[in-house]
């Protein structure tokens, strides 16, 4: 065991995209454990667009400040451990931070352990297993699919997106993906079986989604907000339902995405916030679904892996442009 | 009986508030009847915020074309009969427009027939009994009030806000109405039984607000949207319902009311757009317990009343000064 503890630190709040040296990189020392401790080696790190969220300012969860280690989700495993519930060779996921090493509390919840899958890699717990798979269940449980209903879903071949997608064709509805590269949108119609996918990079696009939901859409599962929503809420029917689940494209500006309320009358839109935390108590219960789903190849995930905890603010920066597919997964 | 008609025409589109010569007054002669046919003298015409948008562009009904009769409802007595379903006398609410008399045809459902109601102002069918009854009947039902819940309505002192807030007395709720003059405020909680009513026209009536709501608000009945709207939204509690009921502050602009989706996902809300029109099946179900209540006193109903068809333009133009309290009609 290495004695150094190399720790991403937030040394500014990043306007727009991450520049070098909003995340900084800065070695301490492993830190010594105490009795009800344990110590967690981190394998693997979560990168998420929310991340951005708690760079900029207080939300749903408080910012992180200035000189702290980076928040993020994480896999790691238990090294030394002078703590009642934790062995050596046990296997965490949760708040880890952009570092090495954390430290796992006697009293803290921030950590669950999960089991060692046969056949299954350790990554699953962030993405199918994780916050991913976890807000698409919750979340197509708030959109509440009917049978032979439309649904668009936005960033599609995005960790959650892509999830999303596939629920919805459990759940007998036409599924159309919006994404950002041909490759992607292959990937959605080809393996993930949604009825058609977008390239909103295109210039016709917006012909082409029209043209792919015959019967105008139930549900917009949104990602993104901004142009795209707007786009999607103009084919909504009366009596559609919008999920707000992300809104990617105003992460980096300071705006918010904003939503004409003239449409959610004359459309009769039903527009629900969505937040994982509000489902803490259930986590159990989808994770068991999801994997059963996945058991039997109902579910297919797909993960971006990048090395090096240095690489992170460019792993960051990906979610932004839309270079990766599917989980992006930095590997420590 | 006069020969002449006289009818207010749409000249031009208005830019913000009507101007002189947007509706233009024209004599035609009363249109002769044929078979199938009745004669409806148009006694009361029921001046709604949304005829504000009729003249402005498509939206849930067509514009109103340039050089037609202004669309309004209004309340009217049958003249003359050649229509097996009407005879002289009847009386009748549905769009008669803004004109001394409407031909009622065979196949049309555009009217229905109302009765007399001993002691009841016959104005009781385009208020109470009318559109803004139902509105508020089916909105709240849609915002599915519990005891003990904080309610907020705007335009409280409007015919359809007064009616909301008195529903969410009787559903248990703590209600506060926010109104433009101090005379609207003390009637809405000194007579309608409001538990505070905040005239936003006061320096300081953010904090008023704020302090009028305790425990936070569970439910926006929003009818003006922009800043009013805004401030509503800040004092939200976590899964809070908007029922978007009306946009009256932006009926005059060119842009719709925004709403912020990040707020949305912050705090879970659930905004939800109304349209009377979908609950066309129900409106006598719900006139029958509107009916009851004022019969209790459970509900007070109170009217603006202007005299003379010429005066429809200025009327128009209270709804946007607020220089109406309750129902505003004009009597022809």
């Amino acid at each position: 065991m290495t004695a150094v503890n190399r720790q991403l630190v937030l040394n500014s709040r990043p306007k727009g995209m991450l520049a070098p040296g909003d995340l900084q990189l800065k070695e301490t020392a492993v830190p010594g454990l105490q009795d009800g401790q344990a110590l967690a080696r981190v394998k693997y790190l979560s990168i998420d667009p929310t991340m951005r969220i708690w760079m900029a300012a207080d939300s749903y969860l408080p910012a992180v400040a200035i000189g702290e280690v980076m928040r993020s989700f994480g896999f790691a495993e238990i090294v030394e451990s002078r703590h009642p519930d934790y062995r050596k060779g046990d296997r965490v996921t949760g708040f880890t931070g952009l570092q090495d090493y954390v430290a796992v509390e006697l009293a803290s919840q921030a950590f669950q352990k999960v089991p060692k899958i046969p056949f299954v890699s350790d990554t699953v717990f962030l993405g199918l297993l994780g916050i991913n798979g976890l807000t698409a269940f919750f979340g197509m449980e708030m959109a509440a699919p009917k049978k032979g209903e439309t649904m668009v879903v936005s960033a599609a071949a995005g960790a959650t997106g892509s999830i999303v997608g596939q629920i919805g064709k459990i759940r007998g509805c036409r599924v159309v993906g919006i994404a950002g590269t041909d490759d992607k949108c292959n990937w959605l119609s080809k393996d993930l079986g949604f009825d058609a996918a977008i390239n909103y990079k295109h210039r016709d696009w917006k012909g082409k989604l029209a043209a792919a939901v015959p019967d105008g859409i139930d549900i917009d599962f949104e990602n993104v907000g901004g142009e795209i929503m707007q786009t999607v809420l103009g084919l909504m029917n009366l009596h559609g339902r919008v999920v707000v689940c992300g809104l990617i494209s105003g992460y980096n500006k300071q705006d918010p995405g904003m939503m004409s309320l003239g449409t959610v009358i004359l459309k009769r839109l039903r527009v629900e916030g969505f937040l994982l935390l509000d489902y803490v108590s259930r986590f159990m219960e989808a994770a068991t679904q999801l994997g059963q789903w996945k058991m039997f190849g109902k579910i297919k995930d797909r993960e971006t892996i990048v090395e090096g905890l240095e690489k992170t603010p460019d792993a960051i920066n990906m979610l932004f442009t839309g270079a990766n597919t599917g989980k992006l997964i930095v590997k420590i």
